[in-house]
């Protein structure tokens, strides 16, 4: 676990090797986790997401640029759950990021698909922890935001901002209710567009509508032209804003525990596959399964059989 | 279990309340599937997905129709794991779709999200389980196709059918090697449009270059116009030919033990999840949680110590 220490003392080279070990879930996962946890807890993570085409990595770019201004170093990680009809926005956007590349305060790294359901999620969540431990004092994730995946992924963040674009109005009321649950910040994008008052507006009435009591968090809804970098250290103050609430109110607290509930959750269920892949060969599996495609016994009774949890 | 009992005599209701049941994960589902299970394996089940509107649901129509004229019953299952960014287009074809509804030979039932991530794709088997157990002939799932939830569903199919559009050509370069793997049918509709017959091409070289052996099976390339009805009675005889591979081949009885793996796989997981929700509430555990938060134990150790595999 040289490798570790290495990448805790700071080395890059380590970092990106110790990356692709937790992405690849290898044997000695509990061993480099064991390592890197007790390191955690000083960056700021947060999480960036929205619709193809909202302007997800021009904002993404324009924060980074702004954290380099105060001196904090900045780590990246765009999650790319790569459904085989969402082509490869990310990839090309990364191309455009390398703007950072001689920047040894920016390290920019994408996930993608690694097999199995549910372990893109997890692991991200170890890749941030790695990047937390390696001292970065923020980390971004942005994710494509199509899917269950991505929305998971996005309970590891401390605080979500959720870019919208002025497009169709009326979207925005079928979107509500799971956007309320995701977002602590909202952001309108492209607001030279005609349409962007109308949409922030929208967006403030219904943050409103939802938010029972004043010691919620309001959500704010902050208007952008990352293009031309208009709007970004206001959306600044209000992440901030949103970082001094989690503290004072408690809510960082509570985010944390069910952000370790998930993550033992998730180790567990990873445990679970790996035992099963191996009982599942046993002679005696196999004739459990035998009889089930012959439908002597059901399913329910066979996983009992197989694995008695 | 009489609502069982009715659902397999065909009375409609029982049938919409079991699936109900089954959607809604509760205690008597091990019984349900006990009931459900024997009755099995006589459907032919189909999946059908492709990007946002490449006409999934104008196929589905046409191919229910064709169904239909032979005489066959056909259940319809619609999954959309609504991401709050994907809206309601699911919910806009069904209401299209009323024109089977006096129709006593096709059921039609959308599926949405039910919270836990990874149970969509459970439930959504179940239900396809309890459609065919109820006696249809044919059972089609319509997913609208976007993230890896959408994938592992489509895994219950016998046949899953791929609908692409001709838009972009060089995305199909990106889509690639994700299509090549879900795919037993390919379908280009809209084929009036003047890029089809290239789109067409580049799927056949695609195919020709993938598949390795001529006993392997060479997913067929069909032309489609859906809204005219052009090609579908040649898309049915793909699909045919299809299933009768799976047979001579002995590739469907592997279909059926890898979908039977799996199934049980996720039994086990929905049990560990119970299971550990109940054990995080006890006051070791609660505890160990603590350890964790002042990160004196790591997520892994935590986990051992709080449910042991």
């Amino acid at each position: 676990m040289q490798l570790v220490e290495q990448m805790l003392a700071g080395q890059r080279f380590a970092l990106a090797r110790v990356i692709s070990k937790v992405e690849s879930r290898g044997k000695d996962l509990p061993r480099i986790m064991e390592l890197v946890f007790p390191r955690t807890g000083k960056a700021q993570i947060l999480g960036i997401t929205g619709p193809p085409g909202a302007g997800k990595s021009t904002l993404v770019d324009r924060l980074t640029a702004f954290y380099r201004t105060q001196g904090k170093s900045v780590a990246i990680v765009a999650v790319d759950p790569s459904s085989p009809f969402s082509g490869g926005a990310i990839l090309g956007d990364r191309i455009r990021m390398q703007q950072h590349s001689s920047d040894e305060g920016v390290y920019i790294r994408s996930l993608g698909t690694r097999g199995k359901q549910g372990g893109l999620s997890h692991a991200t969540k170890e890749v941030v922890m790695v990047l937390d431990a390696a001292g970065f004092d923020v980390v971004l994730v942005e994710t494509a935001g199509v899917g269950q995946t991505e929305l998971d992924i996005l309970q590891l963040a401390q605080t979500v901002i959720v870019i919208l674009v002025p497009e169709s109005g009326d979207s925005i009321q079928i979107m509500k209710a799971g956007l309320l649950e995701i977002a602590d910040v909202f952001v309108v994008n492209k607001c030279d567009r005609p349409e962007a008052d109308q949409m922030a507006r929208e967006l403030v009435n219904m943050v409103a509508l939802a938010t029972p009591t004043p010691e919620d968090w309001t959500i704010p809804v902050q208007k952008t032209e990352a293009n031309r970098n208009h709007g970004v250290s206001e959306l600044m103050s209000a992440i901030q804003s949103h970082q001094a609430y989690l503290q004072f109110s408690g809510e960082g607290k509570k985010k944390t525990l069910i952000s370790l509930e998930k993550e033992i959750t998730e180790i567990l269920i990873e445990k679970l596959h790996e035992k099963l892949q191996a009982s599942l060969k046993t002679t005696e599996s196999q004739q459990i399964l035998s009889q089930a495609l012959e439908k002597k016994i059901d399913p329910y009774k066979a996983a009992n059989l197989i694995y008695p949890l």
